[in-house]
């Protein structure tokens, strides 16, 4: 595995410290538009293939029949930071399906945002809601609550509802996703490894509906509206999914993943976009995301003054004194 | 910068993310032992050289005439967790040099410890005082005051206490620490880069003394002691620094450093290690260290397992489960 250096981090006048990922870019018939690296061997999409993983909850009929909003829509879709609104949001989904936070099984961690952290720290202790993956989870319960399963075992790799989710993701990148590339995920359901040249496809068609069934593509419109309208709701105050969808809207669905995964689609160009940093860092990949978003999508001044300053951040220590900065290194 | 993969992360069946890395083991006479990668070329030290930082404190006097405790001079090498005894630490040497939290120049930050940070939101906001560095600038503190100096500045490149602190480790290193390889730590004190050969020397006369000044050495050798009685106060509850030195005594001294970096002596070897991850990973840096440490130290079988669980962990999710682990691909 030799991918290249695509992302240096400075510190003074020398590089301190080097990122190596793997990045595709396709469209919905599957034609490779950019790549870089190893980009057909199968990775771990992790959180970034949230969306994909909430399609069932909506093609069923499940988020009708619990009348779910863009916000709890958003959430299924979220790697929330913990706030009072996302947990009041993932509270409702479970309120919905009759059930509360007991059914939970992503386990427990303190909210992502330090300012919720140390509210939730005054009165208490972090429950399955302040999970980043809560939302995920309650939409996996109104799903299996709505077709009329039980619950108690949404999150294993068997259950009917985690087949339902891998028929769709099967269905969305094309690979066959078989128990040698199943893992399991930091809030224990399956995670299932595809490589990023199908991840991009995947995107290319969530963003567009093309290669869908028209319920998938309706859902997947779905999901994504609900998205663009509430993207405080996929990650929080700010988070860089939650600053791109603010700024952009529909234009750009994107969603982070663990170990230095993104993905997004752009639905006006017909692209899809998947990258992975080889070490999994999170700073790498944001600012990967940040290029291709402004290489692939037409921008206006503020639009690449913003999408430069995610791209090439001036980092500070903790008296706010600039110390360096992350720089694309390749011409992306 | 092309240094080989040394850590793997593996999730299921798969490696998931890699971590690229250089090391340089050697003896107090720049003889090099082992090296693996790009062992000449210049990285930030960060705070693995803490120690070294420390010396000019106890060889000019200072810390006798301020009748500085091993607790209090383990903070000064310390990159601690925040716990409350290591800030009334902190606050004890200032108290004892005359000055208070508001001499500090590191910048605040929530403890490391999670616990700690919880306990701290209920009542306030940390301050500098829980900033992991607060000992070494005690520390900074304690020799501006002693040498009769304006204290003010303590932390520019020009103070006389950065100037002194440089000398040292020009000596230990030999290497000479010009402007050009000059950045800014995290708390605002400067940082120079030297190679790991470097480092490795470096620490090898750290631990035996050999190459260095009588005072010098004598300085060394009661740093070392002090963490060997406290390594507590070096890092914290559950930290690496903390449970090598506190399983090993002074057989082994070992502290750790930003991005990827980890410095240690084995005295008893006459051996200094340096090694840093290209990509800043500290998961990685460990099980290396633990690696080294496992192959440079005799061991007792005890011994043995307990480095190999910090050279090959197995990782759990929010629900405990195992997921998949670390593991050290060289023979190291």
């Amino acid at each position: 595995m030799t991918n290249p250096i695509l992302v240096e981090v400075t510190r003074g006048a020398l590089v301190e410290s080097r990122h190596r990922a793997a990045i595709a870019v396709a469209d919905s018939d599957g034609a490779e538009v950019f790549a870089v690296g190893e980009a057909a061997t199968p990775i771990f999409p992790r959180s970034a293939v949230k969306a994909l993983q909430a399609v069932a909850l909506v093609e069923t009929g499940a988020a009708d029949r619990y009348d779910l909003n863009d916000q709890e829509l958003a959430l299924a879709c979220a790697s929330h930071s913990g706030e009072a609104a996302h947990v009041a949001g993932v509270e409702r989904m479970l309120a919905k399906a009759g059930l509360d936070a007991s059914a939970l099984r992503c386990g427990a961690h303190w909210p992502i945002a330090q300012a919720a952290a140390a509210a939730l720290a005054k009165t208490g202790a972090p429950s399955a809601l302040h999970n980043n993956c809560s939302g995920k989870h309650a939409g996996f319960l109104c799903l299996a609550c709505a077709s009329g399963v039980d619950h108690a075992n949404y999150f294993q790799p068997d259950h009917p509802v985690q087949r339902q989710v891998r028929a769709v993701l099967e269905d969305f990148t094309g690979a066959a996703l078989g128990e040698e590339v199943c893992a399991i995920d930091g809030c224990s359901v399956p995670t299932w490894a595809v490589s990023l040249s199908k991840l991009a496809v995947a995107f290319a068609k969530f963003g567009t509906g093309r290669g869908l069934s028209r319920e998938r593509a309706l859902a997947a419109a779905r999901l994504r509206q609900a998205c663009a309208n509430e993207p405080w709701y996929v990650a929080g105050t700010g988070r860089f999914c939650t600053e791109i969808m603010q700024r952009f809207g529909a234009r750009v669905f994107v969603k982070t993943g663990a170990e230095g995964v993104y993905c997004a689609a752009l639905p006006g160009q017909g692209l899809g976009i998947a990258l992975k940093c080889d070490d999994g860092a999170s700073r790498a990949a944001q600012a990967l995301m940040a290029a291709l978003i402004a290489r692939f999508l037409p921008l206006e001044a503020a639009d690449q003054a913003a999408l430069m300053a995610l791209k090439e951040p001036v980092l500070r220590n903790w008296n706010g004194i600039e110390i360096g900065q992350l720089r694309v290194t390749e011409a992306i």
